[in-house]
């Protein structure tokens, strides 16, 4: 790349779409030109990128004819899974080096899953040109985990979720806000089946309904009842710590809360933990902000960290009947780092260099 | 006891008492005369239990010296620590076993802490006149975790919980009805600390907000920074499970729900466990439903298991790094098991005898 970075940004006008222009615009700027795409229904719109109103373009075939791509250095992807399974190759094609969030790349050995604060240095093999970001549970506790593994050596992981609405898009968020409406309010939530019938069929991108309650479900059915997301945290957590055989169990649950995710982790290592060198390494490591004084009631909760770029940590225990393990509950706005932050990050590291 | 005992409810103007309330009027009724009892404030309410409105009583040091708990057999208290701790004595020292609900005797020695599908045996010790019945949080899990413990040998837990905030009682279910009408109809919940400016100090008996929130707390700061419910949860599955060494690790997180409470477990057993063979202990295995179809969208939640009796279990899964390991999703409805069916249970189980 010579001079300034030409970026696109495809589907730019979606929640995490929204989010990454944000931080783009608030960060050290380091781009040329910003193209934004989305989906043909979007076209036309204009967005504020950097101070600057800029027209979306759609993602069609006629528009890559026309060369939309062309001169593109970096394109960051998010959009559904087929669709970033049909255009980041195109992207990738054109030239662009593609940063994607979709699940689409994220078990190829080709593509690298890059964290910057963990493994930065795999972006640098990226024979597709193509590089992922991982799920954005994965993310609420990568950055303090991984910390962690560096000092204590990582052997087992057993992890539960609270997800927000908005991963599943401005639909979750939109789902729960109108399910809210209907039971708040009421006396709804003590008899058996009030919240069902309150919300009826309308439970939007979800499984059942979310306000008023928690459901135990996220992403597709994999093999012998794991769902997709559960799998996902697994796999991605073994690549980026470069660990292939460790053994994670997972239960994803989504909460009624719009956007930030938190995860209890019970963590296991090679070597005895104590809970004061845990916390100095959580109160230094980049990305991480170490919220933990339960005699002042300082515990991260979602509201605490929504709308903030760090992983917010507390909790930090060690286990009572185990010398090598620590409790932690993190928290991570999942539009932020969980998706947004990371593709800005991730885009800075290959502008960078070196190639 | 000759003929019908004559029963007392303590604390019957609460949360709990009102439910209990009901399961009494419910129930196969095995009871003489019902008597029932709740502090000053509420003293002179007229309450209906068996279709009959009976008068409540205040529980002053005036009724104890007139008698009131002259002749009663059995006396189910739910109330806080301090007046459990002071009032369970007296009424055990005018004749009756008493059932207590409270923290004051859980972990004594001479108080059996008893699940009748567990334990039922236990109950028969009590040397005290005093049997206990577990937190809730612990009755959500026990009785599951119980059959599948007697079949395979439990040797490790791992849990989280999403509990509701009708356990902090009615002033519990108050401030969360009133934090979600704060925040419902509004945009609220992506930027930072935009929910804590609505609601504002008014967090009711919670640390933080629950609405649109997730909260890592329950109950008083213990050493080490474990809190007191997460102490709870592992000290009473040893002694119902009779396994003083049992290694659990526990972190206890509130969520925007009325009632029911949900926890995962990562259940580690001595043998190998399968599946199947855990799915037909659980379907066949008393105050126990099975809920397990992810293909047909069949989990449990809170809005499915409010109002019910059993523990609702689902998304049983073997770890797949662990042939000797489950994973398990629980609900259970707080108020009935998780205090007044549990209470109801014990009193018919002492009652039926052998003294």
């Amino acid at each position: 790349m010579t001079g300034r970075p030409t970026l696109a940004v495809v589907g730019a006008t979606g929640a995490v779409g929204t989010v990454l222009l944000g931080i783009l615009s608030q960060r050290a700027d380091v781009w040329g030109e910003i193209r934004l795409f989305a989906s043909p229904r979007s076209a036309g719109r204009k967005l504020t990128v950097r101070g600057e109103e800029t027209e979306v373009v759609a993602l069609t075939e006629d528009a890559r004819a026309a060369g939309v791509f062309d001169g593109v250095d970096i394109a960051l992807f998010d959009v559904p899974d087929e669709v970033a399974a049909r255009w980041v190759p195109v992207a990738a094609a054109a030239g662009a080096v593609v940063v994607d969030n979709s699940g689409a790349f994220r078990a190829d050995p080709d593509v690298p899953l890059v964290v910057p604060e963990v493994n930065a240095h795999a972006v640098r093999r990226r024979p597709r040109s193509v590089v992922a970001s991982p799920h954005c549970t994965t993310l609420t506790m990568i950055v303090a985990l991984g910390a962690l593994h560096a000092e204590f050596g990582l052997r087992e992981l057993v992890v539960s979720s609270y997800q927000a609405v908005s991963d599943a898009g401005q639909e979750g968020v939109r789902a729960l806000r109108r399910q809210l409406s209907l039971v708040a309010g009421t006396e709804l939530g003590t008899g058996p089946g009030d919240v069902r019938r309150a919300v009826g069929d309308d439970t939007g991108p979800f499984a059942e309904p979310v306000a008023l309650n928690v459901v135990p479900w996220a992403g597709a059915l994999c093999d012998e009842g794991w769902s997709s997301e559960e799998m996902a945290l697994r796999e991605e957590t073994r690549r980026i710590l470069g660990l292939p055989r460790l053994p994670v169990a997972v239960t994803c649950v989504r909460v009624p809360v719009v956007t930030t995710h938190s995860l209890t982790v019970h963590a296991r290592f090679e070597d005895e933990v104590t809970v004061d060198r845990a916390r100095e390494i959580l109160a230094t490591a980049p990305g991480v902000v170490l919220c933990d004084d339960p005699a002042s009631g300082e515990f991260p909760t979602p509201a605490d960290a929504v709308g903030t770029d760090p992983a917010w940590v507390g909790r930090v225990r060690r286990a009572l009947d185990d010398p090598t393990a620590l409790e932690l509950f993190v928290c991570g706005d999942n539009l932020r780092k969980g998706a947004a932050l990371n593709l800005a990050q991730i885009a800075e590291l290959v502008a960078a260099g070196p190639e």
